[in-house]
């Protein structure tokens, strides 16, 4: 165990050189992306926590142990010869939007871009740990990666648990794919887990054993990170599914530095996507100078994917701000004030945008 | 045209939001990604002036015009069968190492990260102008991108030219693949320009049109953007080709936030690669707390590609600090003091990697 980092207070201060060096590695998707169904698998947002493992799919292998009768240890050949589905699924990182709270919890900065959505194409989870028999005594299923470093201190692989009932859920997956092609190294290259619904930390990338375990896991991954926490001293709730939200693919054409949006009066579609974990997008709303208006829905893409909507626009000279939020099927609204929280997760505070038109 | 920025002075301040912002949208490739001969599609750096357009590839045209004896108008499937080569070429963004300077200017704020290599296929440029006829009076080239915005107060489509005689280089090509698969949208999707040994700033991505002209280009990307110019009266001198530069992987285990690295103590084989705009690199150096050796250098991938290098070092414990530089054919050599200049390009200084050996 080496300690590096101390713990870092949230920040009222400018973006510090270790945000930087972050949002220079990890990437964010440029919202004009927004357009596509598919994400093109070079525009799909990264949030890589240690290095990308180097992984010889030759010598790799799965391991599935712990608490079960039939421990497993499969090929990439063997997993990708298992029946396979392709699911279109919309991921998000945990900490979108963190670098829009006040003060700023330190992290990766993220704004809004954080999020993607791809077709990927793998095996169905449940039959596997059927195949391995669970022990009687098994509460969680941990899945662990290749990619090691040190975070809080403490120096791990990556690893993140589910629970029984959600790891045998059907749409739980072991995926080898992605938009039709092998995983490229950055997404996890042989096979990850995808976890549709749930932010993306809890898929785990570059996997290499899944192990069935007596009682709820307790590494560093799952606790204290990635928890709706008051402050340091408060445990927190867990960071499960993605909350709603809309983005707006931002209108016109931008200033180059400072991203400020520029276009023409007359008639203009505003469009975007919205997605939620906890159920269907049921509304999206668009906002020009604080007056609301429904957005007309896109059909929907699958039950993990972002929708699509669209607005008519009758853009008059001046300056204006749009906004959109969404609302799901369970109930759930994007706030208005922002979710602060210790961590910086789940912000979907809603988005706006200026925009100049002439 | 719109004055949305006004010139921007460099800095000596902390990350401001707009910088957030276009690092947020631009992508670097991480360091680890070095150990590839060839950057996966996804982890290619990326530099997106405007917005990545949409553009239909059944329709698109690319006009080939100006002060030529027959214009020419090709569809993305003529282009594609005209004579075809492949070649793997190193590409870095002029600004690569903009953030490391003091003061800082203010545009995009990469630290080292923005350089890649890739496999472009797509037919050579001049057989095309000889095809369109250059009028006698012809001095440049412009070629045109499809995406507008506004930069330093103009409204534009991205563009930059190039003199007959680079334009007839046989290396120099219309690229409409990349690793053996199509562009996709973030590379210039259908087809971008690529001049081999330039900064990627030359590389026209979205190419919609050619045009000769007879004076050289005054578009804003050709002057006064990309100039190392000493301060903002200074008329300066255009950036060209790329400087010499080496990179090393940084080694061991990453801290998450502070990205600081831990290895054990023993023997460890520190690599990356090397290139120079100018020429084959000739030599590459590895610097261990000060004292510089010679590293190894491995085969050479082609005339414009990055070339890897390795050096055994034997870690011993506690804090070092390494180093690499590089010297290319012509006798260029990367400075150990950095080479400011006002629009932060070109800056080459050697790269500095802290471990901490247990």
């Amino acid at each position: 165990m080496v300690t590096s980092t101390p713990t870092l207070e949230p920040t009222a201060g400018e973006l510090t050189f270790e945000e930087l060096q972050l949002a220079a590695r990890n990437r964010g998707m440029p919202l004009e992306a927004l357009r596509y169904d598919v994400s093109p698998a070079g525009l799909h947002y990264l949030l890589i926590h240690f290095d990308i493992p180097a992984v010889d799919a030759a010598t790799w292998r799965l391991k599935v142990g712990g608490r079960v009768r039939n421990p497993l240890e499969l090929s990439l050949e063997q997993v990708r010869s298992r029946p396979s589905q392709t699911i279109t699924v919309t991921l998000e990182c945990a900490g979108n939007g963190r670098a829009r709270l006040s003060p700023r919890p330190l992290s990766q900065p993220w704004l809004v871009e954080a999020v993607s959505t791809a077709e990927w194409t793998g095996t169905k989870l449940g039959p596997l740990l059927e195949e391995a028999g669970l022990g009687p005594d098994a509460v969680e299923v941990v899945f662990t990666g290749a990619d090691r470093g040190i975070q809080g201190g403490v120096e791990q692989d990556y690893a993140r648990s589910l629970t029984i009932a959600d790891a045998m859920r059907p749409e739980v997956m072991l995926v080898h794919a992605m938009n039709g092609e092998p995983l490229q190294p950055q997404h996890g290259f042989p096979l990850r887990l995808l976890v549709p619904g749930w932010y993306g930390m809890t898929s785990v990338k570059w996997l290499s054993s899944i192990e069935a375990i007596a009682e709820p896991f307790q590494g560093y991954q799952q606790t204290p990170a990635y928890h709706y926490q008051r402050d340091a001293d408060d445990p927190g709730q867990p960071v499960t599914r993605i909350r709603v939200r809309a983005l707006m693919v931002p209108p016109g054409i931008p200033d180059f530095f400072s991203r400020r949006r520029f276009l023409d009066a007359g008639p203009i579609q505003v469009g975007g996507r919205a997605w939620s974990g906890a159920g269907p997008v049921a509304r999206v709303e668009v906002a020009v100078d604080g007056h609301w208006s429904d957005a007309k829905l896109g059909p929907p893409l699958g039950d993990f994917a972002w929708r699509s909507w669209s607005f008519d626009w009758q853009a008059t000279p001046g300056e204006h701000e749009l906004a959109c939020r969404a609302t799901d099927a369970a109930g759930n609204v994007q706030p208005s004030e922002q979710p602060w929280n210790y961590q910086g997760v789940g912000n979907n505070l809603i988005q706006q945008v200026a925009v100049a038109v002439r």
